[in-house]
């Protein structure tokens, strides 16, 4: 082992957001990331169909960066590798759910033969350079979930990815708390952990719980059961499949992306189906109701889903009828209350019977709550953490966690996305930060789209445009033809005629007054149309759409 | 009294929504509104101020319509007044505080000198042709709330308000049960029953028990204690003024509806200010940070509110530091989580400790649950009941919870806006509905923003628009000048010249072939425009921007 150097840990994303996780570990001549997620947009990134991290300084060090490694197949974590492996191609070692998730990923983009996935599982070592990276089994809301030991000549550096403790999984694979607490007898210089659910008091329930409120759910049901959830929670999907088993009934598949992940799952052995269970969903009509369960897509009630369609009759294969028990097996994101509530109402006015989170136990989260934390820092016992996967709030209350169960506040680091942090043996400091941020994906535009389009979306949307065109003469500077207005998005216009027609008099005037003072050059002319315009429509309506001003010389 | 007629109950607003409450009761000639209040829109209703009920019913039955009764004063109740008093002018009549907050708004809209305002109180009856209007003390999270009971010929009905059951109320006037036990006693036709809570088990707490809390916070705080709240929660302002007082402390206002909001309380009475406590917002600096209490708005995280502007550097009086310790003392309104968990994400970053709903008993609800509504069922006892106040999902669950205390599910109505409930002595149906709905409020247009305007705003907000202009001759049907293409919040021009220049081509293409096929009318050249242009946009971008050409003839 040569000389000893300081260790990198950059976040590029996933700090003071949940969303577009990803991580920089770098020491000497190697980087590894770990993860390489997507985010959904906010409200105000307006036509925006995803973010992802700003990966700039990777670009920069392009040499020395060799791997990427995946610690679970959520979007938030394998979303933006698409994006990123078109810039850098370097290998993405990751369990096999999580490859195959990524695959499919990968085949949209055209990716898929370029590049190099490399299968892991718990407990291997993969080496890079000085750095050794160990994958640890852990529990969460989608299966084959792993965090890291990342085993460097300054220290060791753990990282849990997203957890829970789940003493009874459905898979019987119990998260290797054995392994942590070894980590922590030998010492861990830096412990990075999932902050998602810092505010929630004692424990997750686990994953078992949810089908012990199936079961009860399948007994008393006398129609047709349709239970949206998570596509990418295989555990769900299994137990409803063994509920639906156990009591002699049928299961079809509903949304693409259900589809897609259950096709994986079972090919790849995470799903276990018995013979028969399994229907095309357009045969669902050869049963009767009584035998039939749905698994769909649509858990956030999002617009174009499979259960949101179902619920307003646009599904082309299912139309909810009464006697119908729906099963909504999610908790609403942050920000998707309203699409839930309205899908929940929706559905009520159908005639279906709803079961949702308000009323029983239908979901439980995939995130560790204060005692599991608790339970992680003590085996662990680190010398430095760095609180990660959280909005600042979160980061805020792990940070004060930790230093309940005896850290030293120095010792613990509330960083920014590009907030550079260097250790070494029992040091640790931020030193700086590099280039971090958010690029938005519109379609195909990758990062095209900034403030300035965003900003002009908004007003747009806000009171829609008024476009005014007037043909002017290249000799005489006099009007030919125009002024012409034409609005969209700003009044219905065949009750506001007289208003336009008043708008078209003040832009004449305007030009008028241009005229009569020998004005020429068109940004002012421009400005003077779009003043005298403004001011005399917030007269009349309160309301400031965009005013464009298009002069055609001719 | 007279040959006993049917009574009709007609909703127009507050059912299948939590906003715009207004419900039509009428008896013969005789219309009596129950409540006129707005809804805030939804995220889609881009660029709109406020919705309002449609009052078609009202105006076509002008002659009849003699009062409107204010149960309490928030804006889901009282909002829409002003909109509907310009257009059918007719006595209102209020409780003292909810009369003080109307007055304000009626200013507001110069209104205040053409409204006939009628003061009541608690055990009041006020007579409408062979209705009588009684009014029953309640509680809610505003003071000086009401329940109605209107005695009819045909029958008593009973209208809870926004309520709960607080044994401990802060102005120590507690809910008349006895009366609601009394007119249980001498027989109810139909009662209307808030809906909000029925999904939430157990009692709502009594607002005194957050006094606790503040009493807890209050000891603690080492610096300036900043408390959001609701501008119109007298109760929990004047349980911040008390604590404040116990331990020395001044107390600023901060924010234009809470100013609003204090003054119109404290001049009525209804907030008990000890000399010396109030200060000026501008007089902070002259006590020590410890001496220091701020009540603000903000409590939502709304963009302008005084608590967002604090936290972002904006507010011109006060500043975020650390050492202050910030309590946002309400929940979030579904929709409004993201923007709550900003602000605090912001306040954190400042430095404040940051007291919310999921860390301390800083808030509680103003609505009724589970066992408070089956109390109110209890005394009531009515013949039958129309659950109101809440979504689809909350009248539901409000009808199933009146069938488990033994009413009939026949004698339950589960109704939208518009229908007409026609009641008799042991007799109720639902015969018909009326128009009703939304209107849109945008700047001073009421109802001049529907579907088409809306539509092209989301499109609008999407990806942007590209104006296309083109200069034809009027003889010779000839191109004289452009195309010129014009766009906003389509992508950044200048990164995207090739895309533009491109663009131009292709409506040239599309003129020269319009040329060739002699096409001159303008329609179809406009349609040819728009399918090449959207096409190839679409081919290279992935984005359908809305496209608006222009021709101008000369």
């Amino acid at each position: 082992m040569g000389k000893k150097e300081k260790l990198k840990i950059i976040p590029l994303g996933g700090l003071g957001e949940i969303g577009k996780n990803m991580t920089v570990i770098e020491y000497k001549n190697d980087i590894i990331v770990i993860d390489c997620g997507l985010m959904f947009p906010e409200e105000e990134m307006l036509g925006i169909d995803i973010v992802i991290p700003d990966i700039t300084y990777l670009l920069k060090n392009k040499d020395k960066f060799h791997a990427i490694v995946l610690t679970h197949g959520h979007e938030d974590h394998i979303g933006a590798l698409p994006y990123i492996l078109k810039q850098i191609n370097v290998p993405v070692y990751g369990t096999r759910l999580t490859l195959g998730l990524v695959e499919n990923k990968l085949k949209e983009h055209g990716l898929l033969k370029d590049v190099d996935l490399k299968c892991i599982k718990a407990k291997d070592v993969i080496r890079n350079g000085e750095m050794s990276v160990e994958f640890i089994k852990t529990s969460h809301s989608i299966a084959d979930s792993v965090a890291l030991a990342i085993h460097t000549p300054a220290g060791t550096v753990v990282h849990t990815g997203d957890f829970k403790v789940d003493f009874t999984p459905i898979d019987g694979d119990v998260i290797d708390l054995a392994r942590f607490a070894e980590l922590g007898k030998e010492g861990v210089l830096l412990m990075m952990a999932d902050s998602t659910n810092v505010e929630r008091p004692g424990y997750t329930m686990s994953e078992r719980t949810v089908g012990q409120t199936f079961q009860n759910i399948f007994k008393q049901a006398k129609g047709r059961i349709i239970v949206a959830t998570f596509a990418s929670n295989i555990h769900r999907v299994q137990q409803i499949i063994n509920e639906a088993d156990d009591y002699g009934k049928k299961v079809a598949i509903s949304g693409r992306s259900m589809v897609n992940v259950v096709d994986v799952a079972y090919e790849l052995g995470y799903l276990n189906i018995p013979e028969g269970v399994l229907i095309d969903i357009d045969d669902i009509d050869k049963y009767s109701n009584s035998e039939i369960v749905i698994i769909t897509t649509g858990s956030q009630g999002e617009a174009m889903s499979a259960l949101v369609r179902m619920s307003t009759s646009e599904h082309k294969k299912v139309n909810i009828i009464p006697g119908d028990m729906v099963v909504i097996s999610a908790s609403p994101i942050p920000g998707n209350e309203k699409l839930v509530s309205r899908v929940i109402n929706q559905l009520f006015k159908k005639g279906a019977d709803v079961i949702y989170e308000d009323l029983a136990d239908v979901h439980v989260s995939g995130h560790a709550c204060q005692e599991e934390l608790k339970l992680i820092h003590t085996l662990v016992k680190p010398e430095f953490f760095l609180p990660v996967h959280g909005e600042f709030r979160h980061l805020k209350q792990h940070g004060q966690l930790a230093q309940k169960l005896g850290m030293n506040e120095e010792n613990i680091f509330l960083m920014e996305n590009g907030a550079v942090l260097e250790l070494s043996h029992k040091n640790a400091k931020i030193t700086g930060s590099v280039t971090a941020g958010q690029v938005l994906v519109d379609g195909l535009g990758v990062g095209d789209v900034g403030n300035i389009v965003l900003r002009d979306r908004k007003h747009l949307s806000q009171d829609g445009i008024l476009t005014v065109v007037v043909t002017i003469s290249k000799e005489t500077g006099g009007v030919i033809a125009g002024p012409d207005i034409i609005s969209r998005g700003f009044v219905y216009v065949r009750e506001s005629e007289d208003l336009m027609e008043q708008a078209k008099e003040i832009v004449k005037e305007a030009l008028v007054k241009c005229e009569e003072r020998q004005v020429t050059d068109w940004a002012t002319i421009k400005n003077n149309i779009k003043d005298s315009l403004r001011s005399y429509l917030y007269e009349k309506t309160k309301r400031k759409p965009m005013i464009l001003p298009i002069i055609m010389e001719i």
